[in-house]
């Protein structure tokens, strides 16, 4: 992960500072999952690890863009306990800075030279932004459904995860099957991952979150434990007025207490479970290795984690 | 001409409504400078276009996802007479939109399949950025010097230009000194253009331009006609003033009628004649054609225009 991070680092270079110094706490404050499956893909392939390194640094750049301007568009003041780039620095930085990474990213997936490559990177950027255009334009507003809640994290979140392992599988020389199979590996894990994510924003405490608790029920977001609550819940009170724009603190604890005390936490959990084991499943198609165990564990681990 | 405008209506289909309107109001409304480029260069080798038509859709898609970042930067209200898209939509909409263009751009050069296209691509979209982070932090807020000038219309104008030609040159095959000769054109002729589009920005009246004359020293932007007039008027109070934020009405009229009356507008054309002829220059290590021969009349058409 070392050469990870130097990659990392390297491509902030050109960036004047200070701002290359903020960008780099930026960079250097994520969890380090995609570049880490992308990494034990290599292994599990006994592959050079070379354009791994490259691929594993792409992916966490691409994804660090699109936390930049998503945060600018939501407005989020926090993020892992630190304040937002578009908070800290002027907005219009935070469009640039965001366009800079994307350009690094771009750069460094074009130096792998491999044409089916770019092609899954190219889909899997516009399908996030097509996402979410479409949930600014779409979904926000509307107290959303089960399915475009799944629309919505799929084209969010699960679409980088499955490609990120599909361009692992090409670069490795997978067979065509190993590499469906690495891609359904990823969009389960994907899939796992964000609704873990969202189960954790209702049920975790201000320090574990780095933000407060219910975050993005405070931005009128409906994601699944909130809507697998409701299903359980009709007629209910406080979370449809919090939906409804009644935001203020006694209300935003109510609900949140009410979420947590339901079973739609456990019923969430058991939905990302089922994604889990799928992405587990698909691992069965790869060469059964110590690295191709840790992947199966690391999807174990998502829906287990605490943060 | 009409399969790019086919492929750029048709990269905008995923967008929702209304939003897909106003992005193809912003496509439709470009010069289409570099799809000619991209799309003369092919003609020139006898390549089959194929790809051209995907190349020249691609930066011209990138070019607009720059202007709709830049515009959203810069707080321009108009552009080519019509309000920018910040202005008529929520600023969300426009740092989403111009990734979706950016994404769509970068899924087209990468679907051609050439990693060195993607790789010059990759260097473009960086040195673009770069330029764009240099400006804000570095270069606004000084009155700048002509390397500060040269530097900023380099990474923002010329770079797109020289890159296209680029592009080009490698999906035409032509031979190493070909390319390279492509990649000189392109920068001669992006330096000359932009350096007119910085007169026309003095010299034009408000219909021509579709904004008011002066928008860049109303900025605070010190272009090359500029700094021909201050090299030329040591001491003068019109133009310092205006740069020392002296912005009303009377003032501005006043410095752009004192730059108008000076010699720095034909000092300025002239620096960007010197280019054009470098561009033209260039041209002669490729085929003899009336292909190659549009290319050449092009650069000298782009130091003549009037708007």
């Amino acid at each position: 992960m070392g050469r990870v991070e130097h990659l990392l680092r390297e491509a902030l270079a050109d960036v004047e500072e200070p701002l290359g110094a903020a960008l780099r706490r930026v960079l250097e404050d994520g969890k380090r999952l995609r570049p880490a499956l992308v990494l034990l893909t290599g292994l599990t392939f006994a592959a050079p690890l070379d354009p791994f390194y490259s691929l594993a640094a792409a992916v966490d750049m691409l994804h660090a863009a699109t936390l930049i301007h998503d945060d600018l568009v939501d407005g989020s003041p926090l993020r892992r306990g630190q304040r937002t780039l578009h908070t800290a620095w002027p907005w219009e930085a935070s469009v640039l800075a965001g366009d800079y990474l994307l350009a690094q990213a771009t750069s460094l997936v074009a130096d792998l030279g491999q044409a089916r490559v770019l092609g899954v990177y190219g889909a899997v950027l516009r399908t996030m932004c097509a996402g979410e255009i479409r949930e600014m334009l779409v979904i926000q507003g509307r107290h959303g459904s089960r399915e475009d809640y799944y629309s919505n994290i799929e084209a969010k979140t699960a679409a980088l995860f499955a490609g990120s392992m599909e361009m692992a599988g090409l670069l490795a020389g997978a067979e065509e099957g190993q590499v469906a199979a690495l891609r359904r590996f990823g969009r389960g894990f994907g899939m796992a991952f964000q609704i873990v994510d969202d189960v954790l924003d209702l049920t975790g405490d201000e320090a574990q979150l780095g933000k407060p608790a219910g975050s993005d029920l405070r931005q009128g977001l409906v994601t699944l434990p909130v809507l697998c609550y409701l299903e359980r819940a009709e007629g209910e009170t406080l979370v449809n007025g919090v939906l409804a724009g009644e935001r203020d603190e006694e209300q935003m604890r109510g609900a949140i207490e009410a979420i947590r005390a339901s079973g739609a936490i456990g019923a969430a959990l058991e939905e990302a479970r089922a994604y889990a084991r799928q992405s587990q499943a698909a691992l069965a198609a790869l060469p059964d290795n110590a690295a191709r165990r840790t992947l199966g564990a690391l999807a174990g681990y998502v829906v287990e984690r605490e943060r």
